[in-house]
């Protein structure tokens, strides 16, 4: 196996592990169990790989995507802020979220009617829905369309559809990166119905201020309200991580709609808690002033 | 200087990296400007590093224990949220704490009128106030008394004099696993005022719940009240980090008394909302009965 041990792993003393080369200056080693897959489709390298310390992981390209034990954390953040912001959320569009984490909380709504989940990569809906059960579940929802494409070409052709939009995408390098344009955030816009929101993950507010600065500039400029709000992932650098809503109407979640759904991390305190903001984020996010 | 380098570093491409190695499953390596200083104490392996990804570091046994871009959050939350709890705090001990951050937080009180500091190693007060000004500030505040002995042995000789203590301790191996001990706690509540409080780090609620189940356990059987807090701390392992507040009386902060005070990460809300816990530690930590 050593021969072909991808170019992400090292061995010591004979144990396997998986070293994150994506930062210039900060590098975090997980000791690995056991590859469970390892593949490369058109878009990224995939693996799913047992670790010691997070069990189960997702890893495009070498990082980290999500793991079973917090990547309940991302995903109840991503999708219950804004099902609890929008009042009637009927349809919804998930880009990205080829771990199925996102739609599986959206599926907890009776309101939902249609979620379209748009990834460019099936290999990742594929591998996460057999070997990461703990994220994906078992999604075998009606509700929603599995539709494999570019999510910046499925948005550029819809207009007045969706109530939600949920961006839930990699970091900004490899196939997500047309997915922080501006040009990206004015077809969402255009695919949302008048009262309609967006939310998109917007990186680390201690390692990422340009991304985030940019993404809160970009749809602050579109949308009649924009407002950050933060969670803690630990398998992300910093831990503490951004969340960007764009909304052409509401923006003051009603916590009472959690009501009866299972969650792990999220509870009515952290919906509203989450839009609470440490100082030095105040200090650099002001309000736009159309808000 | 390479035949001198500490365990702690190794060279690659001519790169200095120190990597943390407490976790068998888990390394965190930061690439490395310069070595500032380095000893080696009565107590502990001390170093100040330049860092690229977290500026100056404060490393004990090769543990980061504070840095400059983030050292700030951990103290102003174990600092003020105690300081908003308690009325009228004239008189506080920190136990603990040789970066001088907490104490320095604290001197923002004019009401303090009084801070008894006892660290054990007067070597990581010394480095941290030449080396690293960003987190111990120019602490020449004439309230403070530094002490330079055990926590343990200085607690277990007072006696209701405190209004507040805080417990500012590293990890508990090394020279601070005695500073998670019952009798340790004990020692503390009697040292504390018939309507006093004391507040400890307790780690990680993602990778430490053993350390934290005990606190919360020893800390709610002593005190009429114990209630958990938590805050981001980036450099700290999975970026989560809890605090255990056990108090005589007062259990409710007023962050009216934050007014005026300069602070970067804490604010009105961040004091009211760091209570707010994650669902999955509601259910870990019920409340106790007495409180």
């Amino acid at each position: 196996m050593n021969k072909n041990l991808p170019v992400y792993f090292s061995k010591q003393d004979g144990d396997l592990w998986l070293t994150e080369e994506e930062r210039e200056d900060l590098k975090i080693s997980y000791r690995i169990k056991e590859i469970l897959f390892e593949g490369q489709s058109e878009f990224q390298h995939v693996m799913v790989l047992d670790s010691y310390s997070f069990g189960r992981m997702l890893v495009l390209d070498g990082i980290v995507q999500t793991t079973s034990i917090d990547g309940y954390i991302y995903n109840e953040m991503i999708s219950h802020v804004p099902l609890c912001i929008h009042p009637e959320p009927k349809k919804i569009l998930i880009i990205g979220g080829g771990d199925c984490g996102a739609a599986k909380e959206v599926c907890k709504y009776a309101v939902v009617d249609q979620v379209d989940m748009v990834e460019i990569d099936k290999l990742v809906v594929e591998v996460c829905q057999h070997h990461l059960p703990e994220v994906s579940g078992p999604l075998a929802d009606s509700r929603v369309q599995f539709i494999y494409d570019d999510g910046v070409n499925f948005a550029e052709n819809k207009e007045n559809e969706y109530d939600v939009v949920i961006v839930d995408s990699s970091d900004p390098i490899g196939p997500a990166k047309s997915l922080f344009e501006k040009s990206f955030y004015q077809s969402i816009h255009k695919s949302l119905k008048a009262d309609g929101l967006m939310v998109c993950q917007s990186q680390s507010p201690i390692f990422h201020q340009e991304v985030m600065q940019q993404t809160y500039q970009r749809i602050g400029e579109l949308f009649h309200f924009v407002k950050l709000y933060t969670a803690v992932v630990p398998t992300y650098p910093g831990g503490l991580w951004s969340f960007t809503v764009g909304s052409k109407n509401y923006i003051n979640p009603d916590p009472a709609r959690l009501k009866d759904k299972e969650t792990h991390y999220v509870n009515k305190d952290i919906i509203e808690r989450c839009f609470s903001l440490p100082q030095f984020m105040i200090e650099q996010y002001p309000p736009f002033e159309n808000n």
